[in-house]
Protein backbone atom coordinates (compact mmCIF):
# COMPACT_ATOMS: atom_id res chain seq x y z
CA UNK A 1 0.00 0.00 0.00
CA UNK A 2 2.97 2.47 0.66
CA UNK A 3 4.77 1.96 -2.38
CA UNK A 4 0.22 3.04 -4.34
CA UNK A 5 1.14 6.57 -1.98
CA UNK A 6 4.26 7.05 -3.27
CA UNK A 7 2.57 6.75 -6.88
CA UNK A 8 0.35 8.73 -5.86
CA UNK A 9 2.38 11.25 -4.43
CA UNK A 10 4.22 11.31 -7.61
CA UNK A 11 1.33 11.19 -10.02
CA UNK A 12 0.34 14.66 -8.24
CA UNK A 13 3.34 15.94 -8.35
CA UNK A 14 3.41 16.13 -11.73
CA UNK A 15 0.05 17.46 -11.62
CA UNK A 16 1.40 20.99 -9.94
CA UNK A 17 4.77 21.28 -11.35
CA UNK A 18 3.30 21.27 -15.22
CA UNK A 19 0.65 24.00 -13.92
CA UNK A 20 4.01 26.05 -12.73
CA UNK A 21 5.45 25.36 -16.05
CA UNK A 22 2.10 26.66 -17.71
CA UNK A 23 2.17 30.02 -15.58
CA UNK A 24 6.40 30.43 -16.36
CA UNK A 25 7.19 30.08 -12.79
CA UNK A 26 10.95 29.70 -12.34
CA UNK A 27 12.30 26.05 -11.50
CA UNK A 28 11.86 26.20 -7.79
CA UNK A 29 8.28 27.29 -7.89
CA UNK A 30 7.68 24.59 -9.66
CA UNK A 31 9.31 22.34 -7.22
CA UNK A 32 7.31 23.99 -4.65
CA UNK A 33 4.09 24.05 -6.16
CA UNK A 34 4.75 20.42 -6.81
CA UNK A 35 5.78 19.57 -3.44
CA UNK A 36 2.63 21.06 -2.18
CA UNK A 37 0.19 19.55 -4.31
CA UNK A 38 1.37 16.20 -3.73
CA UNK A 39 1.48 16.15 0.18
CA UNK A 40 -0.84 18.99 1.66
CA UNK A 41 -3.96 16.35 1.31
CA UNK A 42 -2.19 13.47 3.43
CA UNK A 43 -0.54 16.25 5.91
CA UNK A 44 -3.71 17.87 6.12
CA UNK A 45 -5.84 14.58 7.27
CA UNK A 46 -2.72 13.58 9.39
CA UNK A 47 -2.75 17.13 11.34
CA UNK A 48 -6.69 16.69 11.78
CA UNK A 49 -6.02 12.84 13.13
CA UNK A 50 -3.35 13.71 15.86
CA UNK A 51 -0.87 11.64 13.47
CA UNK A 52 2.04 14.48 13.95
CA UNK A 53 4.77 14.55 12.48
CA UNK A 54 2.99 13.68 9.16
CA UNK A 55 4.31 10.58 7.22
CA UNK A 56 5.50 13.19 4.33
CA UNK A 57 7.81 14.63 7.17
CA UNK A 58 9.13 11.75 8.79
CA UNK A 59 9.61 9.17 5.68
CA UNK A 60 12.02 10.84 3.08
CA UNK A 61 10.71 9.07 0.29
CA UNK A 62 7.37 11.36 -0.28
CA UNK A 63 9.61 14.52 -0.61
CA UNK A 64 12.02 12.26 -3.12
CA UNK A 65 8.78 11.06 -5.15
CA UNK A 66 7.42 14.58 -5.48
CA UNK A 67 11.36 16.63 -6.22
CA UNK A 68 11.55 13.65 -8.93
CA UNK A 69 8.29 14.41 -10.38
CA UNK A 70 8.93 18.28 -10.28
CA UNK A 71 12.63 17.78 -11.86
CA UNK A 72 10.98 15.13 -14.49
CA UNK A 73 8.26 18.34 -15.32
CA UNK A 74 10.66 20.68 -15.68
CA UNK A 75 13.00 18.73 -18.32
CA UNK A 76 10.77 17.14 -20.06
CA UNK A 77 7.41 19.52 -19.83
CA UNK A 78 7.12 19.44 -23.41
CA UNK A 79 6.56 16.02 -24.13
CA UNK A 80 4.53 15.66 -21.24
CA UNK A 81 2.27 18.39 -22.42
CA UNK A 82 1.57 16.70 -26.02
CA UNK A 83 0.71 13.53 -24.17
CA UNK A 84 -2.46 14.45 -22.04
CA UNK A 85 -4.05 11.43 -21.42
CA UNK A 86 -1.40 10.26 -19.40
CA UNK A 87 -1.34 12.89 -17.08
CA UNK A 88 -5.05 12.87 -16.50
CA UNK A 89 -4.75 9.05 -16.17
CA UNK A 90 -1.63 9.65 -13.59
CA UNK A 91 -3.62 12.32 -11.80
CA UNK A 92 -6.87 10.19 -11.16
CA UNK A 93 -5.05 6.83 -10.15
CA UNK A 94 -3.26 9.57 -7.57
CA UNK A 95 -7.17 10.18 -6.23
CA UNK A 96 -7.99 7.16 -6.06
CA UNK A 97 -5.46 5.87 -4.14
CA UNK A 98 -4.81 8.97 -1.77
CA UNK A 99 -9.02 8.80 -1.37
CA UNK A 100 -8.10 5.29 -0.33
CA UNK A 101 -4.89 5.26 1.50
CA UNK A 102 -6.32 8.16 3.59
CA UNK A 103 -9.67 6.16 4.28
CA UNK A 104 -7.75 3.66 6.10
CA UNK A 105 -5.34 5.63 7.67
CA UNK A 106 -8.17 7.28 9.33
CA UNK A 107 -10.03 4.16 10.57
CA UNK A 108 -6.88 2.75 11.85
CA UNK A 109 -6.64 6.29 14.02
CA UNK A 110 -10.12 5.33 15.19
CA UNK A 111 -12.32 7.71 13.06
CA UNK A 112 -15.86 6.78 12.77
CA UNK A 113 -16.88 5.62 9.33
CA UNK A 114 -18.33 8.50 7.78
CA UNK A 115 -15.98 11.04 8.98
CA UNK A 116 -12.65 8.51 7.60
CA UNK A 117 -14.87 8.26 4.66
CA UNK A 118 -14.87 12.49 4.35
CA UNK A 119 -10.56 12.71 5.61
CA UNK A 120 -10.09 10.42 2.32
CA UNK A 121 -11.65 12.28 -0.08
CA UNK A 122 -10.12 15.12 1.71
CA UNK A 123 -6.48 13.76 1.49
CA UNK A 124 -7.01 13.27 -2.69
CA UNK A 125 -8.46 16.57 -3.39
CA UNK A 126 -6.56 18.50 -0.69
CA UNK A 127 -3.24 19.43 -2.56
CA UNK A 128 -4.74 19.89 -5.85
CA UNK A 129 -7.38 22.64 -3.79
CA UNK A 130 -4.30 24.37 -2.91
CA UNK A 131 -2.43 24.40 -5.84
CA UNK A 132 -5.29 26.29 -7.65
CA UNK A 133 -5.44 28.22 -4.58
CA UNK A 134 -1.60 29.33 -5.40
CA UNK A 135 -2.42 30.03 -8.83
CA UNK A 136 -4.77 32.86 -7.57
CA UNK A 137 -7.73 30.71 -9.44
CA UNK A 138 -10.73 28.64 -7.79
CA UNK A 139 -9.86 24.99 -7.40
CA UNK A 140 -11.19 22.67 -10.11
CA UNK A 141 -12.64 20.45 -7.80
CA UNK A 142 -15.04 22.71 -7.05
CA UNK A 143 -16.45 23.41 -10.39
CA UNK A 144 -16.28 20.33 -12.81
CA UNK A 145 -16.37 17.33 -13.69
CA UNK A 146 -16.74 14.26 -11.13
CA UNK A 147 -14.02 14.74 -8.91
CA UNK A 148 -14.66 15.27 -5.92
CA UNK A 149 -17.63 12.60 -5.95
CA UNK A 150 -15.11 10.03 -7.17
CA UNK A 151 -12.46 10.46 -4.43
CA UNK A 152 -15.89 10.22 -1.93
CA UNK A 153 -17.24 7.28 -3.65
CA UNK A 154 -13.99 5.16 -3.48
CA UNK A 155 -13.76 6.25 -0.18
CA UNK A 156 -16.93 5.01 0.71
CA UNK A 157 -16.35 2.08 -0.46
CA UNK A 158 -13.40 1.31 1.71
CA UNK A 159 -15.16 2.66 5.11
CA UNK A 160 -18.45 0.86 4.34
CA UNK A 161 -16.22 -2.14 3.85
CA UNK A 162 -14.19 -2.09 7.48
CA UNK A 163 -17.98 -2.78 8.37
CA UNK A 164 -18.80 -5.63 6.71
CA UNK A 165 -17.81 -9.50 7.74
CA UNK A 166 -15.93 -9.75 4.52
CA UNK A 167 -11.69 -9.95 4.17
CA UNK A 168 -10.91 -6.27 4.82
CA UNK A 169 -7.72 -6.43 2.01
CA UNK A 170 -10.39 -6.70 -0.85
CA UNK A 171 -11.84 -3.05 -0.12
CA UNK A 172 -9.00 -0.96 -1.03
CA UNK A 173 -8.24 -1.95 -4.29
CA UNK A 174 -12.20 -1.74 -5.40
CA UNK A 175 -13.05 1.52 -3.63
CA UNK A 176 -9.77 3.34 -5.97
CA UNK A 177 -10.99 1.15 -9.11
CA UNK A 178 -14.49 2.66 -8.38
CA UNK A 179 -12.84 6.36 -7.74
CA UNK A 180 -10.33 5.89 -10.77
CA UNK A 181 -13.59 4.96 -13.12
CA UNK A 182 -16.02 7.58 -11.86
CA UNK A 183 -12.87 10.01 -12.38
CA UNK A 184 -12.19 8.36 -16.20
CA UNK A 185 -16.03 8.26 -17.17
CA UNK A 186 -16.29 12.32 -15.92
CA UNK A 187 -14.00 13.14 -17.96
CA UNK A 188 -13.98 11.22 -21.00
CA UNK A 189 -18.12 11.54 -21.20
CA UNK A 190 -18.22 15.03 -20.16
CA UNK A 191 -20.48 14.01 -17.07
CA UNK A 192 -21.70 16.85 -15.38
CA UNK A 193 -23.03 17.58 -12.02
CA UNK A 194 -26.35 19.63 -12.11
CA UNK A 195 -26.21 23.02 -10.97
CA UNK A 196 -28.29 25.22 -9.39
CA UNK A 197 -31.49 26.90 -10.98
CA UNK B 1 -24.23 25.81 24.08
CA UNK B 2 -23.85 23.09 21.65
CA UNK B 3 -27.28 23.40 20.17
CA UNK B 4 -25.87 27.43 19.30
CA UNK B 5 -22.89 26.10 17.45
CA UNK B 6 -24.86 23.80 15.39
CA UNK B 7 -27.35 26.81 14.48
CA UNK B 8 -23.53 28.68 13.39
CA UNK B 9 -22.71 26.06 11.88
CA UNK B 10 -25.98 26.00 9.81
CA UNK B 11 -25.81 29.75 9.28
CA UNK B 12 -22.26 29.37 8.00
CA UNK B 13 -22.99 26.65 5.76
CA UNK B 14 -25.67 28.22 3.80
CA UNK B 15 -23.89 31.74 3.12
CA UNK B 16 -20.69 28.98 1.59
CA UNK B 17 -23.41 27.36 -0.60
CA UNK B 18 -24.85 30.95 -1.62
CA UNK B 19 -21.29 32.14 -2.54
CA UNK B 20 -21.61 28.89 -4.30
CA UNK B 21 -25.06 28.97 -6.36
CA UNK B 22 -23.46 32.46 -7.72
CA UNK B 23 -20.42 31.24 -9.31
CA UNK B 24 -22.38 28.08 -10.91
CA UNK B 25 -20.62 25.74 -9.11
CA UNK B 26 -22.44 21.69 -9.54
CA UNK B 27 -24.46 20.96 -6.84
CA UNK B 28 -20.90 18.69 -4.95
CA UNK B 29 -19.14 22.03 -5.37
CA UNK B 30 -21.81 23.96 -3.23
CA UNK B 31 -22.16 21.27 -0.92
CA UNK B 32 -17.75 21.31 -0.35
CA UNK B 33 -18.14 24.82 -0.64
CA UNK B 34 -20.62 25.16 2.21
CA UNK B 35 -19.25 22.41 4.41
CA UNK B 36 -15.52 24.06 4.50
CA UNK B 37 -17.31 27.38 5.05
CA UNK B 38 -19.26 25.94 8.12
CA UNK B 39 -16.39 24.08 10.03
CA UNK B 40 -12.98 25.35 8.56
CA UNK B 41 -12.79 27.87 11.46
CA UNK B 42 -13.46 25.86 14.46
CA UNK B 43 -10.96 23.39 12.89
CA UNK B 44 -8.25 25.68 12.98
CA UNK B 45 -9.21 26.84 16.46
CA UNK B 46 -9.08 22.82 17.48
CA UNK B 47 -5.84 22.18 15.78
CA UNK B 48 -3.79 25.09 17.33
CA UNK B 49 -4.97 24.26 21.04
CA UNK B 50 -4.14 20.58 20.63
CA UNK B 51 -8.06 19.42 20.25
CA UNK B 52 -7.54 17.17 17.96
CA UNK B 53 -10.04 15.47 16.56
CA UNK B 54 -11.55 18.07 15.86
CA UNK B 55 -15.32 18.19 17.23
CA UNK B 56 -16.07 18.62 13.49
CA UNK B 57 -14.83 15.38 13.17
CA UNK B 58 -16.20 13.63 15.74
CA UNK B 59 -19.33 14.93 15.97
CA UNK B 60 -21.54 13.64 12.85
CA UNK B 61 -24.87 16.79 13.59
CA UNK B 62 -21.69 19.24 12.63
CA UNK B 63 -21.60 17.21 9.29
CA UNK B 64 -25.47 16.81 9.00
CA UNK B 65 -26.02 20.51 9.73
CA UNK B 66 -23.40 21.97 6.87
CA UNK B 67 -25.12 19.09 4.20
CA UNK B 68 -28.33 19.99 5.06
CA UNK B 69 -28.03 23.50 4.50
CA UNK B 70 -26.04 23.03 1.47
CA UNK B 71 -28.91 21.22 0.11
CA UNK B 72 -31.66 23.80 1.18
CA UNK B 73 -30.24 26.59 -0.51
CA UNK B 74 -29.32 24.27 -3.52
CA UNK B 75 -32.98 24.09 -4.05
CA UNK B 76 -34.28 27.18 -3.02
CA UNK B 77 -31.23 29.47 -3.57
CA UNK B 78 -34.44 31.69 -5.80
CA UNK B 79 -36.07 31.93 -2.06
CA UNK B 80 -32.48 32.84 0.03
CA UNK B 81 -31.78 35.50 -2.42
CA UNK B 82 -34.96 37.15 -2.46
CA UNK B 83 -34.58 37.76 1.19
CA UNK B 84 -31.33 38.87 1.76
CA UNK B 85 -32.07 40.28 5.12
CA UNK B 86 -32.10 36.93 6.89
CA UNK B 87 -29.21 35.46 5.25
CA UNK B 88 -27.05 38.62 6.82
CA UNK B 89 -28.90 38.12 10.08
CA UNK B 90 -28.24 34.38 10.25
CA UNK B 91 -24.36 34.92 9.27
CA UNK B 92 -24.13 37.76 11.90
CA UNK B 93 -25.65 35.06 14.04
CA UNK B 94 -23.33 32.35 13.37
CA UNK B 95 -20.04 35.11 13.44
CA UNK B 96 -21.85 35.34 17.19
CA UNK B 97 -22.28 31.95 17.99
CA UNK B 98 -18.69 30.73 17.15
CA UNK B 99 -17.01 33.95 18.24
CA UNK B 100 -18.38 33.02 21.46
CA UNK B 101 -18.11 29.43 21.60
CA UNK B 102 -14.54 29.25 20.31
CA UNK B 103 -13.56 31.58 23.25
CA UNK B 104 -15.33 29.69 25.27
CA UNK B 105 -13.45 26.36 24.02
CA UNK B 106 -9.65 28.20 24.23
CA UNK B 107 -10.36 29.25 27.87
CA UNK B 108 -11.09 25.49 28.70
CA UNK B 109 -8.69 24.07 27.21
CA UNK B 110 -5.79 26.41 29.28
CA UNK B 111 -5.17 29.20 26.74
CA UNK B 112 -4.44 32.84 28.38
CA UNK B 113 -7.19 35.59 28.00
CA UNK B 114 -5.67 37.39 24.84
CA UNK B 115 -5.32 34.51 22.68
CA UNK B 116 -8.40 32.89 23.96
CA UNK B 117 -10.06 36.21 22.52
CA UNK B 118 -7.92 35.59 19.55
CA UNK B 119 -8.76 32.50 18.56
CA UNK B 120 -12.31 32.91 19.30
CA UNK B 121 -11.96 35.54 16.79
CA UNK B 122 -10.38 33.00 14.42
CA UNK B 123 -13.22 30.62 14.51
CA UNK B 124 -15.39 33.01 13.44
CA UNK B 125 -13.63 34.69 10.98
CA UNK B 126 -11.72 31.27 9.33
CA UNK B 127 -14.48 29.93 7.64
CA UNK B 128 -15.43 32.98 5.54
CA UNK B 129 -12.22 33.48 4.86
CA UNK B 130 -11.39 29.77 2.97
CA UNK B 131 -14.61 30.32 1.16
CA UNK B 132 -13.27 33.83 0.10
CA UNK B 133 -10.34 32.39 -1.08
CA UNK B 134 -11.63 29.13 -2.86
CA UNK B 135 -13.57 31.86 -4.94
CA UNK B 136 -10.24 33.60 -5.70
CA UNK B 137 -11.74 36.58 -3.94
CA UNK B 138 -9.78 39.12 -1.14
CA UNK B 139 -11.58 37.70 1.39
CA UNK B 140 -14.56 40.29 2.94
CA UNK B 141 -13.47 40.39 6.40
CA UNK B 142 -10.01 42.74 4.84
CA UNK B 143 -12.11 44.68 2.98
CA UNK B 144 -15.15 45.83 4.63
CA UNK B 145 -17.63 46.74 7.17
CA UNK B 146 -17.00 45.57 11.34
CA UNK B 147 -16.33 42.02 10.77
CA UNK B 148 -13.58 40.89 12.73
CA UNK B 149 -14.24 43.65 15.07
CA UNK B 150 -17.33 42.36 15.86
CA UNK B 151 -16.03 39.34 16.31
CA UNK B 152 -12.72 40.36 18.37
CA UNK B 153 -15.19 42.36 20.54
CA UNK B 154 -17.93 39.43 21.44
CA UNK B 155 -14.81 37.11 21.91
CA UNK B 156 -13.20 39.76 24.56
CA UNK B 157 -16.72 39.72 26.23
CA UNK B 158 -16.30 36.18 27.60
CA UNK B 159 -12.62 36.36 27.87
CA UNK B 160 -12.35 39.14 29.91
CA UNK B 161 -15.58 38.30 31.95
CA UNK B 162 -13.82 34.94 32.54
CA UNK B 163 -11.28 37.04 34.90
CA UNK B 164 -14.26 38.71 36.66
CA UNK B 165 -15.88 37.09 39.85
CA UNK B 166 -18.81 36.72 38.50
CA UNK B 167 -21.17 33.77 37.47
CA UNK B 168 -19.28 32.94 34.42
CA UNK B 169 -22.90 31.76 32.27
CA UNK B 170 -23.60 35.61 32.10
CA UNK B 171 -20.66 36.34 29.43
CA UNK B 172 -21.74 34.06 26.79
CA UNK B 173 -24.88 35.27 25.64
CA UNK B 174 -23.29 39.01 26.59
CA UNK B 175 -20.18 38.50 23.82
CA UNK B 176 -22.70 37.15 21.50
CA UNK B 177 -24.88 40.07 21.66
CA UNK B 178 -22.18 42.50 21.27
CA UNK B 179 -20.96 40.59 18.05
CA UNK B 180 -23.99 40.26 16.97
CA UNK B 181 -25.78 43.83 17.33
CA UNK B 182 -22.25 45.73 16.45
CA UNK B 183 -22.22 43.43 12.63
CA UNK B 184 -25.87 44.40 12.15
CA UNK B 185 -25.16 48.19 12.87
CA UNK B 186 -22.21 47.75 10.79
CA UNK B 187 -24.43 46.51 8.10
CA UNK B 188 -27.05 48.82 8.11
CA UNK B 189 -25.38 51.61 9.15
CA UNK B 190 -22.87 51.45 7.03
CA UNK B 191 -20.33 51.76 9.25
CA UNK B 192 -16.53 51.99 8.13
CA UNK B 193 -13.36 51.69 9.83
CA UNK B 194 -10.50 54.52 8.65
CA UNK B 195 -8.06 53.47 6.46
CA UNK B 196 -4.67 54.04 5.59
CA UNK B 197 -3.86 57.73 4.32
CA UNK C 1 17.74 33.93 19.51
CA UNK C 2 14.27 34.57 20.59
CA UNK C 3 14.71 38.59 20.28
CA UNK C 4 15.84 37.67 16.85
CA UNK C 5 12.45 35.64 16.54
CA UNK C 6 10.52 38.95 17.35
CA UNK C 7 12.68 40.81 15.32
CA UNK C 8 11.46 38.86 12.36
CA UNK C 9 8.08 38.80 13.16
CA UNK C 10 8.24 42.92 13.29
CA UNK C 11 9.68 42.56 10.20
CA UNK C 12 6.92 40.27 8.21
CA UNK C 13 3.98 42.35 10.21
CA UNK C 14 5.29 45.45 8.51
CA UNK C 15 5.02 43.51 5.01
CA UNK C 16 1.60 42.52 5.34
CA UNK C 17 0.83 45.62 6.56
CA UNK C 18 2.25 47.49 3.74
CA UNK C 19 0.68 45.30 1.32
CA UNK C 20 -3.07 45.87 3.04
CA UNK C 21 -2.46 49.72 3.04
CA UNK C 22 -1.71 49.52 -0.63
CA UNK C 23 -4.79 47.41 -1.25
CA UNK C 24 -7.04 49.98 1.10
CA UNK C 25 -7.88 47.49 3.17
CA UNK C 26 -8.98 49.27 6.77
CA UNK C 27 -7.39 49.43 9.70
CA UNK C 28 -8.68 45.93 11.36
CA UNK C 29 -8.06 44.21 7.73
CA UNK C 30 -4.56 46.07 8.00
CA UNK C 31 -4.05 44.46 11.36
CA UNK C 32 -5.13 40.81 10.50
CA UNK C 33 -2.93 40.88 7.61
CA UNK C 34 0.11 41.90 9.62
CA UNK C 35 -0.68 39.54 12.44
CA UNK C 36 -0.99 36.56 9.46
CA UNK C 37 1.79 37.15 7.05
CA UNK C 38 3.69 37.18 10.58
CA UNK C 39 2.51 34.43 12.33
CA UNK C 40 0.96 31.78 9.82
CA UNK C 41 4.66 29.88 8.99
CA UNK C 42 5.73 29.46 12.10
CA UNK C 43 2.26 27.97 13.42
CA UNK C 44 2.35 25.92 10.63
CA UNK C 45 5.78 24.76 11.26
CA UNK C 46 4.85 24.25 15.77
CA UNK C 47 1.39 22.30 14.26
CA UNK C 48 3.29 19.95 11.95
CA UNK C 49 5.91 18.93 14.39
CA UNK C 50 3.38 18.94 17.28
CA UNK C 51 4.06 21.70 19.33
CA UNK C 52 0.55 22.68 20.31
CA UNK C 53 -0.60 25.24 21.12
CA UNK C 54 2.32 27.07 18.88
CA UNK C 55 4.18 29.75 20.42
CA UNK C 56 2.82 32.79 18.89
CA UNK C 57 -0.62 31.73 20.76
CA UNK C 58 1.06 31.06 24.46
CA UNK C 59 3.71 34.24 24.15
CA UNK C 60 1.82 37.34 23.77
CA UNK C 61 5.22 39.10 22.42
CA UNK C 62 4.30 37.78 19.22
CA UNK C 63 1.07 39.08 18.68
CA UNK C 64 2.27 42.57 20.25
CA UNK C 65 5.10 42.68 17.89
CA UNK C 66 3.20 42.02 14.57
CA UNK C 67 0.23 44.38 16.00
CA UNK C 68 2.77 47.28 16.81
CA UNK C 69 4.48 46.88 13.09
CA UNK C 70 0.83 46.94 12.07
CA UNK C 71 0.11 50.31 13.61
CA UNK C 72 3.47 51.81 12.80
CA UNK C 73 2.81 51.11 9.13
CA UNK C 74 -1.02 52.49 9.13
CA UNK C 75 0.23 55.58 10.76
CA UNK C 76 3.28 56.14 8.76
CA UNK C 77 3.06 54.16 5.57
CA UNK C 78 4.01 57.31 3.67
CA UNK C 79 7.66 57.51 5.13
CA UNK C 80 7.66 53.61 4.91
CA UNK C 81 6.50 53.46 0.91
CA UNK C 82 9.47 56.15 0.42
CA UNK C 83 12.44 53.99 1.84
CA UNK C 84 11.96 50.85 -0.28
CA UNK C 85 14.39 49.26 0.87
CA UNK C 86 14.70 49.26 4.08
CA UNK C 87 11.64 47.09 4.01
CA UNK C 88 12.77 44.72 1.21
CA UNK C 89 16.40 44.28 3.95
CA UNK C 90 13.98 43.77 6.95
CA UNK C 91 11.82 41.26 5.26
CA UNK C 92 15.30 39.35 4.12
CA UNK C 93 16.34 39.57 7.79
CA UNK C 94 13.07 38.42 8.76
CA UNK C 95 13.06 35.70 6.15
CA UNK C 96 16.69 35.01 7.24
CA UNK C 97 15.66 34.64 10.82
CA UNK C 98 12.71 32.35 10.62
CA UNK C 99 14.58 29.62 8.40
CA UNK C 100 17.00 29.61 10.75
CA UNK C 101 14.68 29.77 14.28
CA UNK C 102 12.04 26.87 12.79
CA UNK C 103 15.18 24.45 11.45
CA UNK C 104 16.62 25.01 15.02
CA UNK C 105 12.68 23.83 16.58
CA UNK C 106 12.60 21.60 13.97
CA UNK C 107 15.31 19.57 15.46
CA UNK C 108 15.06 20.12 18.67
CA UNK C 109 11.85 18.13 18.37
CA UNK C 110 13.91 14.99 16.55
CA UNK C 111 12.82 15.16 12.90
CA UNK C 112 15.39 14.06 10.76
CA UNK C 113 17.59 17.15 9.39
CA UNK C 114 16.30 17.49 5.37
CA UNK C 115 12.88 17.59 6.93
CA UNK C 116 13.87 20.26 9.44
CA UNK C 117 15.37 22.29 6.89
CA UNK C 118 11.69 22.42 4.88
CA UNK C 119 10.09 23.03 7.59
CA UNK C 120 12.54 26.11 8.16
CA UNK C 121 11.92 27.02 4.67
CA UNK C 122 8.18 26.60 5.71
CA UNK C 123 8.20 29.38 8.66
CA UNK C 124 10.24 31.54 6.51
CA UNK C 125 8.07 31.73 3.16
CA UNK C 126 4.76 30.27 4.88
CA UNK C 127 3.25 33.81 5.85
CA UNK C 128 4.20 35.58 3.00
CA UNK C 129 2.39 32.70 0.81
CA UNK C 130 -0.59 33.51 3.01
CA UNK C 131 -0.65 37.01 2.71
CA UNK C 132 -0.60 36.87 -1.23
CA UNK C 133 -3.23 34.08 -1.29
CA UNK C 134 -5.42 36.69 0.62
CA UNK C 135 -4.87 39.83 -1.59
CA UNK C 136 -5.85 37.01 -4.44
CA UNK C 137 -2.50 36.76 -6.07
CA UNK C 138 0.14 34.64 -6.87
CA UNK C 139 2.10 34.03 -3.93
CA UNK C 140 5.46 36.00 -4.52
CA UNK C 141 7.76 33.28 -3.69
CA UNK C 142 6.81 31.24 -6.84
CA UNK C 143 7.12 33.76 -8.96
CA UNK C 144 10.23 35.47 -8.79
CA UNK C 145 13.92 36.18 -7.16
CA UNK C 146 15.93 34.17 -5.19
CA UNK C 147 13.15 33.38 -2.18
CA UNK C 148 12.34 30.19 -1.35
CA UNK C 149 16.20 29.32 -2.29
CA UNK C 150 17.63 31.27 0.09
CA UNK C 151 14.91 30.39 2.85
CA UNK C 152 16.18 26.77 1.95
CA UNK C 153 19.94 27.59 2.05
CA UNK C 154 20.15 29.40 5.63
CA UNK C 155 18.10 26.46 6.24
CA UNK C 156 20.30 23.71 5.20
CA UNK C 157 23.24 25.09 6.55
CA UNK C 158 21.62 24.74 9.96
CA UNK C 159 20.03 21.55 9.27
CA UNK C 160 23.64 19.90 7.71
CA UNK C 161 25.75 21.84 10.55
CA UNK C 162 23.75 19.57 13.36
CA UNK C 163 25.72 16.87 12.05
CA UNK C 164 29.02 18.21 12.16
CA UNK C 165 31.65 17.74 15.10
CA UNK C 166 31.73 21.58 16.01
CA UNK C 167 29.68 24.17 18.19
CA UNK C 168 26.31 24.36 17.23
CA UNK C 169 26.21 27.92 18.42
CA UNK C 170 27.96 28.88 14.90
CA UNK C 171 25.29 27.52 12.34
CA UNK C 172 22.53 29.75 13.27
CA UNK C 173 24.29 33.22 12.47
CA UNK C 174 25.98 31.57 9.69
CA UNK C 175 22.86 30.22 8.11
CA UNK C 176 21.10 33.42 8.62
CA UNK C 177 23.86 35.56 7.15
CA UNK C 178 23.85 33.19 3.86
CA UNK C 179 20.06 33.55 3.54
CA UNK C 180 20.17 36.87 3.84
CA UNK C 181 23.08 37.93 1.53
CA UNK C 182 21.75 35.56 -1.08
CA UNK C 183 18.40 36.95 -1.02
CA UNK C 184 19.71 40.80 -0.78
CA UNK C 185 21.84 39.54 -4.06
CA UNK C 186 18.66 38.20 -5.75
CA UNK C 187 17.19 41.35 -5.56
CA UNK C 188 19.95 43.83 -6.52
CA UNK C 189 21.46 42.04 -8.92
CA UNK C 190 18.11 40.37 -10.19
CA UNK C 191 19.20 37.01 -10.14
CA UNK C 192 16.79 34.73 -11.74
CA UNK C 193 16.67 31.12 -11.49
CA UNK C 194 15.85 29.34 -14.94
CA UNK C 195 12.36 29.13 -15.98
CA UNK C 196 11.28 25.69 -18.15
CA UNK C 197 11.50 26.15 -22.02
Amino acid sequence: MQTLDLVGTFAFAISGATAGVRRNFDVFGILVLACVTAVVGGMTRDVLIGAVPPAALTDWRYLAAALLAGMLTFWFHGAIERVRHPVLISDAAGLALFAVVGTTKALAFGVAWPMAALLGMVSGIGGGMLRDVLCAEVPVVLRADVYAVAALAGALVVAVGSLLPLHEAIFPPLGAAVCFLLRLFGIYRRWKLPAAR
